[in-house]
């Protein structure tokens, strides 16, 4: 179900990196404010060129109309689209790659958002990816270039290099004692951000947060992407330095939230999405630390990612109200823990 | 450690009945007011009467003062003596009946308070017992009595039998569902109390309640009794209507409580003395409803007292800081749900 997932477990902190390029065609008319009949054109053009470019079956296409609204949840949920092109519905479609690793959005806030997702911590190697589809896609289309401010783009904070860079990690240790308070505060200064995903706000769930660029111009594609890796790194040792403070100072605290956990995975008959990525969450910190005794818990972070809304529907391929997921989704995490 | 609760699952719901008689010397001055001579002074007075009326052995003597302090914690959490005994430690002293079942206090709030505790609700037993010892305390005493008032006491509103009659109960579906604050307005209006135990206020820990009568004047034992008596059978019914009302409409959440308190009772290692009596409790109800499969758990009342702070440290014949104690708490209960 989440392709890209299934090899992030070989770093315990960095989940994943990703490499995100906007651009936009010439002469049309940004999706934002073109008529559907002239977005409809824009997808067309761009059709024809991924389809003259890339191989038969190495890219299915979706228009995110004829999807269910639990599936575009489900993509979304996944990191393989945006929130911005589902929100696009009606003038928006995109094209996933079989390995789930690149994605090529159409009319989204800019004509195109292409996309790369590795697992793991390999910025240099998405971007490669990603700067190669970019090159097969520019020699076909005629993308909005201006000399001196670089790619033109719906939102001018995507102007110039159009490029996001950003990598999600796991930081339940930064997270329980707070030190994550001061790290916001010190990337901001540096030009970059941190934040939650899928929370409301500065709130992370699951302990899960994402470093991105905040700036797209004035640096160019190598220094944006070189300078989150640094941080990334940075980061990760933190991370890493505060578990073994814990780990000595605190291990009670610590096992006793660890073990918490794992009974509640293990017996709740009722859990909500929040809830049950926040405890396994603490599980996987667990099993990091090497605190849980006989069993050996693998692909938590895909887990996490499983029990969503979206994905617990698109697995029993219904619609279901709220209880009956929270029902559905506490069974699905005992079997998995049994 | 708690003799007098090993029989009480003969009953889901009322766990105990206990009778308490306030009775004082003529001559003497109340304890809350005499000189440590003088409370000396009654002590041996009533120490006399007791070694003259019961054999040797049937009851064991206390000296509070000559007692460590977790000791004196023990006995209250077990209900075998009063906070007000605690209180008056170096005047206070107690004998205890082999079979816990029955305690004589001295120099409490009264010179006298006698005291038998039952499993279950058998009011009128408790009552024939503790008449009995008063009966042969009153044949060798001079009490406080007026011909008019009834028996004098220390405190106004114990004058007259003297006597407060009360039951303790396991009311977790009425908790849970809200209608115990009905149940405390409706007492409220025909002279009862209801009140949690060990809780501050009106909060109860561990869904524990006492019901006990407020006016001890107007109204022969009897029919003190003897309302304590119906109220009890009726509060019961109305706890068990609750539970199968749970059970027919909020089974799957009343499942995923019970599953989770087993999920913590089994694998927290720390764990605080009001969050284990709620976790337990929960189990209890969980155990008395069938919703357990497989495991049978037996005598948890008595585990939630046997994990109070006093009881832990008699275990381990020391005295604990409360992180240490929140250790061995969370030890013992994973030891008896494994």
């Amino acid at each position: 179900m989440t392709k890209w997932i299934k090899d992030s477990e070989e770093d315990p902190v960095v989940i994943s990196s990703r490499i995100r390029l906007a651009r936009n065609l010439k002469n049309d008319t940004f999706p934002l404010y073109s008529s559907k009949e002239e977005a409809a054109n824009t997808l067309e053009k761009i059709q024809e060129v991924v389809q003259e470019i890339f191989s038969d079956g190495e890219y299915e296409f979706y228009n995110l109309e004829q999807l269910e609204p639990r599936d575009r949840m489900r993509f979304m949920e996944n990191h393989l689209i945006s929130p911005g092109l589902v929100e696009q519905t009606g003038k928006s479609a995109f094209y996933l790659r079989n390995d789930e690793r690149a994605t090529i959005m159409i009319n989204e806030e800019d004509h195109l958002r292409l996309q790369t997702l590795l697992p793991g911590l390999r910025l240099n190697e998405a971007w490669e990816e990603c700067e190669q589809i970019d090159d097969y896609l520019e020699s076909k289309l005629d993308y909005a270039f201006h000399p001196e401010y670089g790619y033109l783009t719906s939102c001018p904070t995507n102007v110039g290099t159009g490029l996001r860079a950003s990598v999600m990690l796991h930081l339940p240790a930064m997270t329980m004692t707070g030190y994550i308070m001061g790290l916001m505060d010190a990337l901001k200064r540096i030009g970059l951000t941190i934040r939650g995903i899928y929370g409301e706000g500065t709130e992370a769930v699951g302990h899960l947060y994402q470093i991105s660029n905040q700036l797209t111009l004035g640096e160019t594609e190598q220094e944006i992407i070189k300078k989150i890796d640094e941080i990334a790194t940075e980061v990760k040792n933190r991370e890493k330095n505060t578990r073994n403070f814990i780990m000595e100072n605190r291990k009670i605290e610590i096992e006793d939230k660890v073990y918490r956990a794992i009974g509640i995975v293990q017996n709740a008959r009722m859990i909500t999405s929040n809830e049950a990525m926040e405890q396994i969450s603490i599980v996987k910190l667990g099993a990091d630390l090497g605190l849980i005794e006989g069993e050996k818990y693998n692909n938590l972070i895909e887990l996490m990612m499983n029990i969503k809304p979206g994905n617990i529907q698109y697995r029993s391929n219904k619609t279901m109200d709220r209880t009956e997921r929270d029902v559905l989704r506490a069974n699905i995490i005992r079997e998995y823990f049994r």
